[in-house]
């Protein structure tokens, strides 16, 4: 079993509940990543829901979430014919954690064509790419040993001081063991890079994600996806990120937008 | 009171559940629009929270909900410093028609500058635009009588027949009696412009929304507001349309996400 499944396993115990276990090596500085975080809540959904794919999910982040055990509370709202709706929680020591609803499907049968998606951004090959943002001062968080970055070598100026002020971000990812990615990964991915507002002018430091919205559109292929996200807004204490994934294909497979905070050194 | 405070009343019937009626006139093709339900059960679980501002709603449609009496059921999840989590749910006859997830705070201490915002769509004056994409054989919903639009004549090619391709639409709008914007009003002016999906190569049917997301990021000044959707992605039988608010005075207010299912005619 790969890490990424392993660390993402849900148990069943009855009543639409699931047990689970945080891992550990997920995190950004001792708390677990929020997009790890939320792909353990989405197997137990798509579990509950009996549907094999993710198309919209939503998480609120309330309290942090540590490594060690947890519950997830599912209620299936509605089954239809094309989806279901599934109301989810996270808890840990008897306090809900992340509130999450997700809307899941059946992306089986996507086509390989998009009358009308963005193309995926100029990376070149993986290899041209920078592992962990190396030669700054900038200490890559230890997910970064779950989920391999390759990241352009344009968008990692954050990392030795000089962020480039454009405030997007741009990598390869994958799997560090190989292990492929599906519509359930996207959770995961759609949150691996570090704040895309590390290139604007900030210090990075802790930015606290309020909320978190992924769209999964279509199922991956194998292979390296490529991730962008970019701050689409900084209005007072709060900022938006947008993210977007492609396969090794060039298809655009999910979406995403955070509502953070800005961060507090 | 104005006909949207009147058509948005609700009203606190014990344990979290508010009581309220769709009202007529709010519709398309006699299904009362989306943003104008989710501005209903927003009303509610500000009351819920005691908190002035939504923040960061998320909505599921599972159901049509009509004209006439509605149940809106809130569930106060965790009440913070900054903010409040509030699960909700719309029902009518027995049935749950939307399911709604809601971070809400207050915006009343938003700074008047943005360190990073898109800035508005240049839209002249709004007498400059057209009342309701007239001239062509698209008949506008009843909503234009609540909401008032004047379209950037860039952008209602598809009532004639001839859309732009752009999958693009802006407009400025305003409610149609007068009553000034505010951030509850977001909720139903990022739903209140024709599906952008209709100024590609579609002919206009009914697109019905799975899931819509709205982030409140500042309260609006008075006057008109300026609106901007644009289709982000079309995947198989799914789209995705972005969508931003600015105020009369430029400041960008809200912005807004939906997924939804290709056109049906």
């Amino acid at each position: 079993m790969s890490e990424f499944d392993a660390a993402t396993a849900v148990e069943p115990a009855g009543d639409g509940t699931y047990r689970a276990t945080i891992a550990d090596g997920w995190d950004i500085g001792g708390i677990p990543n929020g997009g790890y975080l939320l792909t353990v809540v989405g197997r137990a959904v798509l579990d509950a829901a009996g549907r094999p794919d993710p198309i919209a999910v939503n998480a609120r982040f309330l309290l942090p979430t540590l490594p060690g055990p947890v519950t997830v509370r599912t209620e299936l709202v509605r089954a239809g014919k094309y989806h279901a709706t599934v109301r989810a929680s996270l808890h840990q020591d008897d306090r809900e954690t992340m509130a999450v609803v997700a809307t899941v499907g059946d992306l089986s049968s996507s086509p390989d064509d998009s009358p009308l998606a963005p193309p995926p951004p100029e990376l070149g090959n993986p290899g041209d790419g920078v592992g962990r943002a190396e030669g700054g001062s900038y200490v890559p968080p230890p997910i970064v040993d779950k989920v391999e970055l390759r990241m352009d070598r344009n968008t990692t100026g954050f990392a030795s001081g000089a962020p480039s002020g454009a405030g997007v971000m741009r990598a390869w990812m994958r799997f560090a063991d190989g292990r492929e990615p599906d519509s359930l990964a996207m959770l995961t991915f759609v949150d691996a890079l570090p704040p895309a507002v590390f290139e604007t002018a900030v210090t990075p430091a802790w930015t606290p994600t309020v909320e978190l919205s992924v769209h999964c559109l279509r199922r991956p292929g194998a292979g390296w996806v490529a991730c962008a996200t970019e701050v689409g807004a900084i209005v007072g204490d709060y900022l938006t990120e947008d993210g977007r994934v492609w396969d090794a294909a060039g298809r655009l497979v999910a979406v995403s937008r955070q509502l953070a905070m800005m961060p507090r050194g």
